[in-house]
């Protein structure tokens, strides 16, 4: 049908140690028997000798992942715009990708797993398998890869890198200096799926959208208005806010076309099409039949009741859970914040103030390490409906600790102290150094963990050959290049998400530290902006060239970033009002007596709480919406088939 | 299947002028016509004699209906959950209401629309009918009905009580004066429609939960903390925003709940099952065929460009209307209300004060009226999509006017003067006073209406028939008698909104003044309690005794009344802010110096900027809801008879 889908482009590889070259009984060994076994399930597999290990690589015929795209009942969308069970047979019935393909890079994705893991004891028996002269007990209904990799005996599984694609994205894109914010979005889609592509997407509009407060900026600082001068930062600052409220909004809206583009439905992501275990798909056919009678007499019955008491327990943990993590962050992270702002601000040497600053980043370093370890055991406790409303948990808790870390002590400068001075060059060292720094760092630590275990493996070769071989043993393959290459993974751990959230906590950080103190420093933008502008670049070099291929990730937004960005627009309303306050008040004759800060404060945090709750307790009831699910799931599964015929029939009709 | 429905119950009325007995020619008779065409369609006819006029009743067999909403294509909730175009013959299919009738009330009256509208000219030659003597032209195709009524001959069409189930819903809900809040919500859902259930679940919740802050308040006004006593308003500021935010949190989720109860898909209700016209339904078979090519192409063409533009032209319109709109209100009406309020204040004798309100009050009645023809024109202008939409848009519009007629007083007593004993006088008035009135007033006034036109229809009978007839003449015939009741209709004009208008904004005026300045006066929330459980009982009788049967509305949700609701708690957190300051700022001590004020205002204005916006621009681009609605409607189209029945079938594998 297409011809990109002929070409065997290997996608996976499994990484096994080397084995001796003569095996005494080779249908026992384990490798060997499972590279069988996937060729039976009808991948095509190729076998690279590398230095100290073996690589599987891994291909799929375009029927092999249909037919494994059908077993996992993937939600696809059709020509009609509704999304259906996939079935193989039926195949011109759904959209293909822009780029021709069947199927997405995360549906491939899916259904490689799904091959691989596939792959269980079928006989009555246990089955006894070799490495070298180490037996294995291969239980009947075990998975394979399980066994061995819970054995050690498989090290890793990972996504590799497609050469063609890769080149080409990366002189159209990565080395593409002279468009400024333009990224081909969509082979970016086809090649890191939804929610790299996601991110690339919202960092070129927003840097795109930065280009009108930096040139604002820019004009501020360079023109002298003498006498109204005194309105300028105000303008400014509503300038800055309906500038921001502005781009989420677009930004809202452009999300939205996107997926129309990518033909992902909306509504319909609630089923989510990408699990690779099989117990809710073996679970269906009993399921299917009880709730009908329930529908009859259409009244919260028993189960219901469960869901709502379900609902309001997991509220509950959520409420303690966050009580936990706020009350982590002000009982132990404020105070030792303040002492470090208090202790920068009276030291008179440059010499302490640099003492300070490296014993503060050390003992933060651990202290973030700790939250996010914290994060993460609270989050396994909490019932989350999937993958990603876990990640968004963890993506709120953790923000809360570098929000924190990142801005109390410019509040302290600029509020207690009214030092305008430490809180610009403050700001400077933070944006331009930090962020130069990280780019830098972001792209060449890789590079030296690749480099430091690409020295390893050689000398460990090396060692093991003994000195009869002389001549310099280099990395022949790419596919142990890769290996070798370290994957996109968080820093706060890898168990919710993967490297985005350090790319998302980037930006995020600097929107709010370029807007929260616009009003102290207006030429901040011009200084994100540039930055942003070589971010695109960096971020993309180091997907293409620093890093393993990440694994692809099927959810389509930004996520709980859009809220946090929204809470950051709030904060700096209030931060910049207090900054015009201290700016202007500079002989003190605007004393706020004790009261009227009391109530000003209250009516500052009710109208947080007011604008916060929505976000606590979901509109509809857990078991409306779980009535809803079962209904459409129910409905799917009995028409699909006649759906599905009557479609292709009436393309069939077309075409004639 | 249901005895309920085999009983004939009468449930439309069109209202004709007496004939004289004997008709020279009956064939040519226009109302005999239209007699024998409405049976010809399969309806059940009762001609009833009135005084002066002439009622045909209209009854419909389930199947007459069936088969109209067959060919209306009504979207009707299956029971798999998902809502397909109403198909007569597998019927078993689709999900009944509550008490067990197939079609809700509003999908009934949408049917009998259909039915007596479809009556056409089918000959290809204009037909004669006579009235008395007087020829009128039936032209081929024109609906008689319309013509009946343009020349009119057919006075009125309007719904008929069922008197067992009003009487029914009389003895359990209007006078179950026991039961404070609780009302039989599903039954007055199936007599009276969605919307007005909607809006009694929402009185009865809202009465329920203002119990608590009524017995806070009474506690309150009772108990004297002594020194504790300046904490305590704050305290009950801080609680009654809570409750309030709550309050409508948990609204939201009760109405998806009696959405699910009632069957209501509330993703599908973008298709809207109830048009009288058959206009879109002649155009689909051709707008079935062309999108197909469309979207293999998978670019935004001609056709999204265009709605894109069509958006923001609509956008623009909008915000011009709102201009128009709020500028009318400042300019016009605050400077009239302010000089009203200054006068009413410097006025000292209690005789001016009252000539002034009764001025003020017939100056203000005119006001409202030229201000909602104005709203009502300038909607007209707006491309709106449908009727709820359109109905929103003037909620908003008008409740601007009442906004600043109710409140601006009360802001000018509180803030300018701090005139908390006025504020006070001012609330119990206007709380207390004016809201028993109006309850007298709105059921009195529709009996006094009735009363009156009664007494002129036997007056002018009488008068007709000369004094040969010397006994009175009685009204006979109950359909007669609710032919001269009046209709539920809105104060501002029955174009848009019904009387729900009137009570809704009844609530939210109520709502306003309580919260908006609840620390001014905490017991005002015993009298907002007493005074809902009395609007209870009072709605109902209106609605069941005083009134005519209201025309049903389908929408399920408070619509433009709920961001009302959330606005004025945003306005109430500022006020009450407000009013903290002058309640403990007797001395003036904390003064508020131009620049911070100033700043205070910006900081203000910018959070509504930010949380009003995306009340203005949707989130997502119209051009993907067209695709998206025009893909669904697609789906149903092809598909709708082969789900049908496989879900009949389904069904019936199940009850064997």
């Amino acid at each position: 049908m297409d011809n990109r889908e002929e070409v065997t482009t290997f996608e996976l590889a499994i990484v096994v140690p080397k084995r001796e070259e003569k095996d005494e009984n080779p249908r026992d060994d384990c490798v060997e028997c499972f590279v069988r076994e996937l060729m039976k399930v009808g991948l095509i597999v190729e076998i690279v000798q590398g230095i100290s290990d073996e690589f599987i690589k891994l291909a799929a015929p375009l029927e092999t992942l249909g037919r494994a795209a059908a077993e996992l009942q993937i939600m696809k969308l059709t020509h009609i715009g509704v999304d259906l069970r996939f079935d193989w047979d039926q195949e011109p019935a759904f959209v293909r990708q822009p780029d021709g393909s069947l199927f997405s890079w995360c549906e491939r994705f899916c259904c490689f797993q799904h091959l691989i893991y596939r792959i269980v004891n079928r006989t009555e028996s246990v089955i006894t398998l070799t490495v070298g002269s180490i037996k294995y007990q291969w239980e009947p209904n075990e998975s394979l890869l399980e066994m061995m990799k819970s054995e050690g005996i498989v090290k890793q599984v990972f996504p590799l890198h497609d050469e063609a694609k890769r080149k080409l994205l990366l002189r159209n894109w990565a080395l593409n200096l002279l468009d400024f914010t333009w990224q081909p979005i969509d082979d970016i889609h086809s090649y890191f799926g939804t929610k790299i592509a996601t991110y690339f997407a919202f960092l070129g509009m927003y840097t795109r959208w930065l280009f009108f407060p930096a040139a604002f900026g820019l004009v501020l600082q360079m023109i002298d208005l003498g006498a109204w001068q005194i309105l300028v930062l105000p303008l400014f600052f509503v300038f800055i806010i309906s500038w921001a409220v502005f781009f989420f909004q677009f930004w809202k809206r452009k999300n939205s076309a996107l997926l129309a583009r990518w033909g992902i439905n909306y509504s319909m992501s609630l089923v989510p099409g990408c699990k690779p275990s099989g117990a809710d798909i073996s679970s269906l056919p009993e399921s299917h039949m009880e709730p009908e009678s329930k529908m009859v007499t259409r009244r919260p019955l028993e189960k219901d009741k469960s869901l709502q008491r379900d609902e309001w327990l997991g509220l509950l943990q959520k409420i303690r859970n966050t009580a936990v993590v706020v009350l982590g962050i002000i009982c132990l992270q404020l105070p030792f914040e303040l002492v470090y702002a208090h202790l920068y601000e009276i030291s008179e040497s440059d010499a302490v103030k640099y003492a300070l600053t490296v014993l503060y980043l050390l003992s933060i370093q651990y202290y973030t390490k700790i939250g996010g370890k914290v994060s993460v055991t609270l989050i396994k406790y909490e019932h989350d409906k999937g993958e990603e409303s876990s990640a968004d948990s963890l993506v709120y808790k953790v923000f809360g600790l570098y929000f924190m870390q990142s801005y109390i002590g410019l509040f302290y400068h600029a509020l207690m102290h009214r030092n305008f001075t430490t809180l610009r060059q403050i700001l400077i060292q933070r944006l331009i150094v930090s962020q130069v720094l990280e780019n830098l760092l972001e792209n060449t630590l890789p590079y030296l963990k690749y480099s430091y275990k690409k020295f390893r493996a050689v000398l460990q070769r090396k060692h093991e050959k003994g000195s009869s071989l002389r001549k310099s043993i280099r990395l022949g393959s790419r596919v142990e290049k890769e290996y070798l290459k370290p994957s996109y993974t968080a820093s706060i751990g890898d168990e919710f998400e993967d490297g985005l959230f350090d790319d998302f906590l980037e930006l995020a950080l600097q929107f709010g530290m370029s807007t929260m103190f616009a009003c102290a420093f207006p030429l901040v933008f011009c200084f994100v902006a540039l930055n942003n502008i070589t971010e695109i670049r960096a971020d993309a070099l180091k997907l293409l060239v620093m890093l393993r291929r990440p694994v692809p990730r099927a959810s389509a937004s930004i996520g709980a970033w859009l809220n946090i960005f929204q809470f950051l627009i709030v904060m700096s309303i209030c931060t910049n009002c207090t900054l015009l306050v201290c700016l202007y008040d500079q002989e003190g004759k605007w004393k706020i007596e004790p009261g009227l800060k009391a109530i000003l404060i209250i009516e500052h945090v009710l109208l947080l709480v007011k604008f916060g709750f929505s976000h606590f307790v979901p509109e509809e009831p857990a078991w409306v919406r779980a009535n809803r699910e079962k209904n459409v799931a129910q409905a799917q599964d009995i028409c699909s088939k006649q759906l599905l015929s009557s479609i292709s029939s009436f393309k069939a009709r077309k075409v004639d």
